[in-house]
């Protein structure tokens, strides 16, 4: 069940980079290349700062594969994939995909003896910075860094929410299944609902 | 005393990530992220190529209590920061700061048994690799780069002073006081003095 | 003799680093920077994936000074370099030590018991992400993303050739020439034939 939820959160996100690559109009290699680091860039930096190997991808190997296959198969698709209802499965997908890599790397980070608001900031990176990567590639200003709506945040949330229950003596699953769920859950009401984050200042002071 | 500096010069750096970000309209996400990325990114780069672990942030966790502080805190006032004496003081600040962190950085880098030039080098990165990333964020060419003042050659001069007085014999706190001090110093004389670093080739021959 | 090859080859990178950052009016410190990330950044992010030490450019300080001098002596020669055969030299150079560096990125993954498909993937990483490091400090959308010329894709070849002659039992230095020469080789041939990678997908279907 996890893992079924895994490949279809890094196909989310894998896709994710496909988008924004072909809009670029970038060819196989760049493709490729946006797709891997939309996929797996923010568990690897996540690593890299713990120290801790072997990478993600290293391990399973296969999911380097599946991005492979995907930026064959997938670039004709991504018409097709964006009418529809499948652009709603991928926002689902991505937002069950953004609760459980964030949750999942604030536990690595606490098993590392992490304090936990560097756990936290972990957990976020791992859920989000495979976003940033992949904007930063594509030489724009990462999305979620400007465009107001709770996605980084709602990470941040779902990842104290299972910091919070495992203090408070939950076990394990317990502690993972709710953060995941509240980090899914407030981005799906905020994308359903579009709440949007305030401008702050209020207005810009600096020009 | 010395932390005192510290704080003062995160403040500094952080501070710069916040004028940078919000002249970007960013949202809150974006301004954390860029204010943390210009304090901590320079020493966190040079932690990860010399393997050196916990990061100086995971040792200092009340240091990213102090940069989340300045985010909630700190865009309303940067209107106010920007007008003046307050101006001339962030610069002194960021100029104590360049020195402390490119000097204490080579002096890391010595202390793991890294060659005289690379141990420069990684304390110069200390000192302006925040604000190189903190550019990137931004989508911007590195102002450190192009602006032709000199400010990645004051921490490249302090680090040399650093270097040669710690071979001649002195007492470490000596050699870092005047590592320090030629960074600092060269730094505010070259912005008082507006300094140029003169072009180079002196007219572009390639276009 | 490979010692000569590999020297050449980080000259040819440095180069590439010094046009573009010339380009762009960067000062000193930009184009000493760009320079080196050109140069070393590709083997760099390969030791840091792999949390290998210490890092080629620790190992071998003296090509920090060779990037040193031709930061200093090349600009003014860029004219002159760009024109005649030294071009024709540099690209031949260039595809040379995109097949050194990729094959022994390659192999450097293995001796350190990464699976296959990382291997290459790694070598691929050390050859080419020297470029891509410079084009995003420089603030482009790398140039091997998009410009639908085989670069990446020679050295993916050259790694595979390596590898399967390695898995074939052949010695270790008949593998290494056979990937390099096959790399370098394509490279060339991509080159003088002008061949193209067809774009992806035909047309395009996101706007």
């Amino acid at each position: 069940m996890l893992i079924l939820i895994e490949v279809a959160a890094i196909i989310a996100f894998a896709v994710s980079g496909l988008i924004e690559s072909v809009r670029h109009r970038m060819d196989v290699v760049g493709v490729f290349t946006v797709a891997f680091v939309a996929a797996f860039g923010g568990g690897t930096l996540r690593d890299v700062l713990l120290d801790r190997r072997p990478l993600f991808w290293v391990q399973h190997q296969e999911y380097v594969w599946l991005v492979m296959a995907l930026t064959l198969i997938g670039p004709p698709l991504l018409g097709w994939m964006r009418h529809r209802w499948v652009d709603r499965l991928m926002q689902a997908t991505d937002a069950l995909g953004l609760g459980l890599f964030a949750v999942s790397g604030t536990a690595l980070a606490l098993a590392a003896e992490m304090p936990l608001i560097v756990a936290v900031l972990l957990g976020v990176v791992t859920g989000v910075f495979g976003g940033v990567l992949r904007d930063l590639l594509c030489n724009r200003i990462p999305v979620i860094f400007y465009d107001h709506r709770p996605y980084a945040l709602c990470a941040f949330i779902g990842c104290w929410v299972f910091v919070g229950l495992d203090w408070l003596g939950l076990e394990d699953w317990q502690a993972l299944m709710a953060g995941v769920g509240a980090a899914t859950g407030s981005r799906l009401l905020a994308v359903g609902l579009d709440w949007r984050i305030p401008p702050w200042p209020r207005e810009s002071s600096v020009d």
